[in-house]
């Protein structure tokens, strides 16, 4: 059984550690992957984008433990959700939409029970004192039921703008990753070409891979999440460009 | 079996796979859980404490591997202890004092016998060729009197600053965590409040939670691990207040 | 069995927590140690070093997944090395040079049977795609010779600049470590002594250990990797001595 850990903890303090300590004084059995814990502090929509890129890969039954959690100590609520596959525990703040508008939802609950949480609750560090055990509880087999009242989710809206067809698409920029890669929100087949722009920048087609351009030279290709991607062959298109998250990007599709 | 790692060893260069890579081959059967490796370099204090903060929430048994060693190569001296519920290993320079006031030692003992070294000592990567084999050992049952001749410890004097009533008391920030939360040293139970002052900032009462503020004012509570935190609910306390760790902090009891 | 981890992937984005869920699907039994994954994104010469640093001390049958990959997406190669204690998966763009002009190489092929990868292959996260199942199926016993043909590797030229005998020998520094230390490529047994000189800097003497010198001063020595190095105890070298890396060493041999 794996749980999988996503904060935004950092990995400076002892946040995390005494997380996985609390989870292994409860299942010594279970096996933790950690996603990341970089997110940026409180930044819930960032949180549920990574969690999106990744969780597919994981095996069956996986429980994800998302902690990024403006709200901590006040009267928001915690989620667990079982779909066919995983469950996911977060924060009831939005941070599964990117995971739920495309996934069932076979059960959801509020995270209610202090039976499963530790015996004494700080208003600040939930992650130790309820995520961490409830999750642990839950990989030992206790059903969703047992952790509080049905939950009332909003479905979420679509998380991406798809292109489909010979049309102008506008999107942003959602995330830009370690190596300067500024990731979209267009979702798209790989066979799709075209021109996109975003600020000053134009490019005039779309290919396939980094290598279809020359080392330093701007490049757009659909990612291995199937979003657009800008960058630069061997270098940083964040840094070159200038370009933060939420800058608009604009699409005429030329073939699809 | 459990081993905790905790190191100024950082994530980059390749010091922390080395010490697991040497744990594993003499016990391959061990978990391994990180506290942190990004203890600001030969910082004993912080180590110390950030260990305090983590170590209590481990199963029984977890043996703490602790490396922040300023002193590696000289004379100085690694310590072995064993607590009620723990074994620690640490060089022999104050690093555990904020663990060891509060807990009893049963037994405490130099790490000296070369026959649970690795075969070649380096003077410069004890946690490669010391720490790791010692706690691999140790974790397979080898006992501490084994590994060297007795210690004689200092029984360190009062790590804290403990409130109790209705005085001023003076402390200082004493970690400052990665979402800018100015941690003092000042001990106090939940149910307290008063006025708290650093620097220019005077706080008028002592909240629950973070939520008890609008978003972006400032608060001051008591923290997951007891102790009375200065933040500003989602925003950064040090950089807008411009606190280094050490900065005096004044609080003056008003109800306990 | 364990697969060790090295890659430039950072630890921000969900790239490294992916790698682990695939090769988890695939062996749920496997441990996964990460080397780092903090390599300055597309150093291939880096990254073999750190590998270089790191491998022996990993238990015997460890399969060494390395993925720093300017590369990928484009004809380049990955290569499979089979060695008489290791496994090592990297792409053909000599990141192995380092470990391999050390160790006898017992089988070489090219990765290329698409069985052993996950169904869909992106063109920029072969980690994701091919490394990873690859070296999961790998460690759940399948032969490198099902992977793909054999591969004609060049034996990697001297890496390191040996030092023998009262000479003058001239190096550089080839790595700088998170303490600031400069680690060069002038390899030498510890027995050593003499005068070494990096830009302004004149050492003239090369000490045992960190505490041979007081505090604040700067120092060289043979390191734990047997490279000599110069650093400042209790301090660091790299930002009082404004050293990069590939900055030239000039060391004359006294005594050996």
């Amino acid at each position: 059984m794996i749980i999988a850990l996503l904060t935004d903890f950092g990995n400076k303090d002892w946040f995390v550690g005494t997380m996985k300590a609390v989870i292994m004084r409860i299942n010594p059995n279970v096996k933790i992957i950690d996603i990341t814990h970089e997110i940026t502090p409180q930044d819930i929509r960032q949180a549920g984008f990574v969690l999106w890129n990744a969780y597919k890969y994981f095996p069956e039954k996986t429980i994800f433990v998302c902690v990024v959690d403006p709200g901590v100590g006040s009267e928001r609520k915690i989620i667990a959700v079982e779909t066919p596959k995983y469950i996911f525990i977060a924060p009831d703040c939005g941070l599964l939409d990117f995971v739920l508008s495309e996934v069932q939802i076979l059960k959801a609950v509020y995270v209610e029970n202090k039976n499963y949480f530790l015996d004494e609750i700080s208003s600040t560090f939930h992650g130790r004192d309820i995520f961490a055990p409830v999750s642990a509880h839950i990989s030992r087999g206790v059903d969703l039921s047992e952790m509080g009242s049905e939950a009332s989710l909003k479905v979420p809206e679509k998380m991406f703008v798809e292109v489909t067809g010979l049309e102008n698409y506008e999107g942003e920029v959602i995330y830009i990753d370690r190596f300067g890669n500024l990731i979209t929100n267009l979702k798209s087949p790989v066979e799709v070409d075209g021109e996109i722009r975003v600020k000053d920048l134009i490019i005039e087609k779309i290919s396939r891979t980094y290598s279809d351009v020359k080392s330093g030279q701007a490049v757009a290709l659909v990612d291995s999440s199937g979003l657009i991607e800008i960058g630069i062959r061997n270098g940083n298109a964040k840094e070159v460009f200038k370009v933060k998250e939420g800058e608009k990007v604009f699409l005429k599709v030329r073939k699809i």
